[in-house]
């Protein structure tokens, strides 16, 4: 009691301590404040939430399987989002105030008075941002109250698939009553091919009569306000999606928590990726921030994604301890939707949505490797997690039965096990399939690499999320800027 | 169903027809939509809510008391924060880009561009009222799950009743960084009484010490930025409460749903109670936006006030039609605190929380008769809830049992007695009072009238809420005026 006492108040310590005129460092202390609340409120709450019915048993131990506390994630979210709370006045009044509390009376007092006339020109004062800043909170808040209600009635998965969609809500209305870019930018080849700019304003006439349409009904417009998102003297060519830019921000709302929903059943799995994630992105956001040459745009997105993903990374590590093997608690849909929304909202708020998605990629492949057995062209078990071994405490593939083998599944399984990504178990006589290996990378993995304990398991995936990641950074930065004729990261000097 | 859907495709097509360019009408709508979706939605999620224990009996009924669903609050607050976040774009865009659906192209062209080149000379596009009414939102969807939390894990008494100031931070902080008035009007019998201006002069040093106190520890400062919510040729002498405003500010915040969660225990009583608050002030609000001869700070706060009570009152109403009596449903903690927290920010972002309290004044008068019992001064048994007599149907006042009398409890139960205030049982022989009924007005009133039937003593408290509140608007702008030199509602014509 006392050391933990002692260790927030050295970390409050130090926030006072290296706070001034950095939100970087700032967000860093709020992080270590994070880790600190949500690893001592854990095994605290625990008890309460199995007394109430938020608990299951680890099916991939040997018994006794005692009941473990279930969505914990449930504590890492609340505690984000007073964190979130708390860095309000730091990040959006103190470093523009830019006093310390060293600062004598007098220059705290013309400190002010400068700030104050900034306000009353509307010039300083970065408004605009705070909504976006408390629309992005906001939004995880309704992601939280939405996963919470989803662990504790059991939502149907047809309606919870879409919940993400309702969380996002207010993200996508203040996109639209604050910020309103909706163009994006056309990779070269597409301008450069001769029926291109053809192609191009086929796109626009039927932009432009959507969006009439949808203004029609509703009486709200959809055009792009501002486009400084791009380096003044390297201007690539922009097309205007209008309303077809919520749709599409809505679907990245919808696809980054249920993939990262999807890629779970591993002890650790969840939060896992989700710190590689978090530690991916911050490696491309100080891509940006410590460049010289970028739009000032840019680098406000990039300070922007810091700010919400290192304290996410504080609560993450914290709650990743109890979860690791072997778990003492599971952390819920709770966690799934509110980690892959903060990833959502950062990519959607700094305008790199795409780049979030060459993050994702395996989940993304994930995902595509089981649409068969989701949309149940393949059957489907009630769960897919791999087979635990009790005899010599190792994971193996689980497998589906393949019990009425039409034309479809027969040739997906077919040309599935031709590329190797799946096992199959055929009938010695007649050689009909009759049992496949579940398909998800998980699954994939212990084919591959043979069965394996469930730690090996997790930290398997886990290096293939963190390799996969700093690749597509390598990528993003060559291979898209020779796509796209331009890259808003250049490391010359101006 | 069929009904229902028309219902609610009739009411948004109203929206639309209405809906140009008049907030009032538009929340209208949306509260007309809140109302069917929480009257269709309470049936259908009811008996998920008592399979996951969210469930009680009612008491005041005769058997069998078959088990209703609890914390039905939940699903009147999350619909009323979906209609929040959708309500954005019409107040915070279209009447400002002011074009209707029957505009044509270039109407429409024109007004969205003088529209974009104020919102680029950032002049016109209210940032910092959005971001007060997103703070708005988010305090109430944290007050929503920390109510939630607390019906799921009963959470004990000493730390509830702290729970709202932890929900109402993003209020503050917003409030902080972005508005900042912490100086209040001086009732001008101070400022005229000789020795009125030493105290204030000693108040105002006070005040300094502490704020600057609190700056050199967090680096924070505290300094009324504006003082606009005052007619200019009226304006009358102020006093700057730094950082005591904000400890007031989370009073309010603490006070106002606690207060409500008191009064309760009697079919309807809470949203009953909520509904006539909501209505009082809407009409204290329309003598604001009928008047001629009002600031536009007032105008714009009493407006903000409007938007965030008439979606309220459509949820309450469609709440009560279920927890009316016979009870259906019950609300839930989180209802209380959701609704308390509605006029809390009502209150202290339009910067009239002393109004506020005037018009909770039969709940404060509850809280004051209570603090004996909840202080445990005088014996508090369990429940406080009047008894139902299953013989004639009707509510007796409750009792509770003074078994070691001291001098205190005694003399405050002697006094009361003196005026009628309570009703004791005493020992004939030795006129030692042995028994005496519960401290709450819903006793009181049973006391008084005697004893009636479970609805009739609910409108009886409802009715006496509605009076004072009205007596309280009239007050308000005649006493209140006398006292403090000068009012921010004047009816003349200029």
């Amino acid at each position: 009691m006392m050391s933990r006492v002692l260790k927030l108040s050295l970390s409050v310590g130090a926030i006072m301590a290296i706070a001034p005129n950095n939100p970087v460092r700032t967000v860093v202390a709020f992080s270590v404040i994070g880790y600190l609340i949500t690893y001592s409120v854990i095994p605290r709450v625990g008890p309460s939430f199995v007394k109430i019915g938020l608990k299951g048993r680890d099916l991939s131990k040997r018994p006794p399987n005692p009941e473990l506390p279930e969505t914990m994630g449930l504590v890492a979210a609340t505690t984000y989002l007073f964190l979130m709370f708390g860095l309000i006045p730091f990040i959006f009044f103190k470093y523009l105030v830019s006093f310390g509390s060293l600062a004598n009376d007098e220059v705290m007092s013309e400190n002010y008075k400068t700030q104050y006339q900034s306000i009353k020109d509307n010039k300083l004062f970065p408004h605009n941002k705070l909504a976006e800043y408390l629309s992005g909170i906001l939004c995880l808040q309704s992601t939280t109250l939405l996963g919470l209600l989803d662990d504790l009635f059991d939502i149907r998965w047809r309606h919870k698939f879409f919940l993400p969609a309702v969380a996002s809500l207010p993200l996508l209305i203040v996109y639209y009553v604050d910020f309103s870019v909706t163009s994006i930018v056309i990779p070269s080849f597409v301008t450069d091919f001769p029926s291109g700019s053809y192609l191009l304003s086929v796109v626009n006439s039927f932009v432009k009569f959507s969006n009439h349409l949808v203004t029609s009904i509703t009486g709200l417009s959809f055009r792009t306000l501002q486009t400084d998102y791009v380096v003044p003297d390297q201007i690539p060519k922009l097309i205007d999606l209008g309303i077809f830019y919520y749709v599409y921000m809505s679907a990245v709302s919808i696809f980054s928590p249920n993939s990262i929903n999807i890629l779970a059943g591993v002890n650790g799995l969840e939060v896992g990726q989700s710190v590689v994630l978090a530690l991916i992105f911050l490696v491309n956001d100080f891509c940006y921030l410590l460049s010289n040459n970028i739009s000032q745009a840019a680098h406000d997105s990039h300070l922007f994604s810091v700010i919400f993903v290192v304290p996410f990374l504080g609560v993450s590590l914290a709650l990743l301890q109890y979860n690791w093997f072997p778990a003492r608690v599971f952390v819920g849909d709770t966690y799934c939707y509110f980690s892959g929304m903060v990833f959502a909202i950062v990519g959607i708020l700094g305008h790199f949505s795409k780049t979030l998605m060459l993050f994702l990629i395996p989940q993304v492949i994930n995902f595509m490797y089981s649409v068969p057995q989701l949309f149940h062209i393949i059957p489907c078990p009630r769960h897919r997690l791999p087979r635990f071994n009790a005899e010599d405490g190792l994971m193996y593939p689980s497998f589906g039965n393949l019990e009425k083998p039409t034309w479809l599944s027969t040739s997906i399984l077919s040309i599935l096990d031709a590329f190797k990504f799946i096992k199959l178990e055929k009938d010695p006589k007649s050689g009909k399939i009759k049992r496949f290996s579940n398909m998800t990378i998980i699954n994939l993995c212990l084919v591959w690499f043979g069965p394996m304990r469930e730690d090996k398991l997790c930290l398997l995936l886990l290096a293939i999320q963190f390799i996969v990641g700093l690749c597509m950074i390598v990528f993003r930065h060559t291979v898209g800027p020779w796509l796209f004729g331009y890259d808003n990261l250049s490391w010359g000097v101006k």
